[in-house]
């Protein structure tokens, strides 16, 4: 079965933003920190409509992520943010489903980016995620919400953490309210000059302390 | 010159202890989990009077800074926790500079390790470990707030940590506190299966924000 993954930029404290984080400042106050090893590679560039870049290791990631995403999920903050900021065509080239409250009919942009409106919750998303994905992997863009909507239910098999040698100091932090049942499994380092890609399997997650269930293990899959 | 490097075990969500971090308790609750990859290794379990365990890249890493560091500078707090845990002889094998308000003989322990209390502060504790040190580097062993306070003196020239796959939800936060003008440039990484070592050179430390003179970089050193 495909894979269930997300990835996400994180400075060396936790944040995956920083403070002030809202439409108009969708990274928060410092947070490019984070990105900026992206915004210069080619393959991200690319997807953004923006010419050149560099061709390196962590070009490769990012392609290598492009790639294998099928389809993507998001959370309504995340989309409200990019609503206004993506270009058309929006970096996906693939199905988008977006979990929200507000029942909106699907938005059809170019280059086979359709965002599809989710009030039904997170199962009804990775179920019309993975029919749309076929064979290829289902991403969970973000934000951090709905990151850990997905680990609290068991459905993540994989986190990758693109660690950013900068402290934030504030901001939204990817880790917060997570249970320290989450188990993960380092599967794959790559490092270079600006980042550090680390990438770990979930192995178990209990939803209830003393529940020694393993609920969720992708080895087995 | 020598170096002065730290060398830290955290957790993703970025705590190097759990809550309830006292003597009895040292690393906090659930605060192992952050050290169970050093806890196997040879080389760490030899300094503390233990037999066995592993001889693998994470014993190699434990083995480098054994070697490394000629001197080690530590709290008051992680020196009142040892000071009821370590074996004798204790597992520095080299002079301790302990930093703390009160004053007291030095304590000489069996094996090389003397711990030397310092009244002075932080820069008298280097001047005093440099010299012992001689060619050797220092170790800022810990804990957190005597790490930040040589990053805020901009005395630390290189930081490792020790990044466990594991989530502790609360406890003490390595950089609670440090200012987001701290550069880190990642220098080294080396995974496992239990952990990934992270090394990086403290490139610049701006005391204020308006500041963009860089106080310290190792490089032109």
């Amino acid at each position: 079965m495909s894979k269930v993954f997300a990835s996400l930029g994180m400075s060396l404290d936790g944040f995956i933003a920083g403070p002030n984080s809202r439409p108009d400042n969708p990274l928060g106050d410092g947070g490019m920190r984070i990105h900026e090893w992206a915004v210069g590679v080619e393959s991200w560039r690319a997807r953004q409509g923006i010419d050149g870049g560099q061709t390196n290791q962590d070009d490769d990631i990012v392609q290598e992520n492009f790639s294998r995403a099928g389809a993507y999920i998001m959370g309504r903050h995340m989309f409200a943010e990019g609503e206004v900021g993506w270009p058309d065509p929006p970096p996906f080239r693939a199905p988008v489903f977006v979990l929200t409250h507000i029942p909106r009919q699907p938005w059809v942009r170019q280059g086979g980016t359709t965002f599809t409106f989710v009030t039904e919750g997170v199962d009804s998303a990775l179920a019309q995620a993975r029919q749309a994905a076929g064979d290829k992997d289902v991403q969970i863009s973000g934000g951090a919400d709905t990151v850990r909507q997905f680990i609290d239910a068991g459905l993540l098999d994989e986190l990758q953490i693109h660690l950013a040698p900068v402290v934030l100091g504030s901001g939204v932090r990817l880790f917060d309210g997570v249970s320290p049942a989450l188990e993960l499994v380092p599967t794959r380092v790559v490092d270079s000059a600006q980042v550090t890609h680390l990438t770990y399997r979930v192995a178990s997650f209990q939803v209830t302390a003393g529940d020694l269930t393993s609920l969720h293990d992708t080895a087995a899959s």
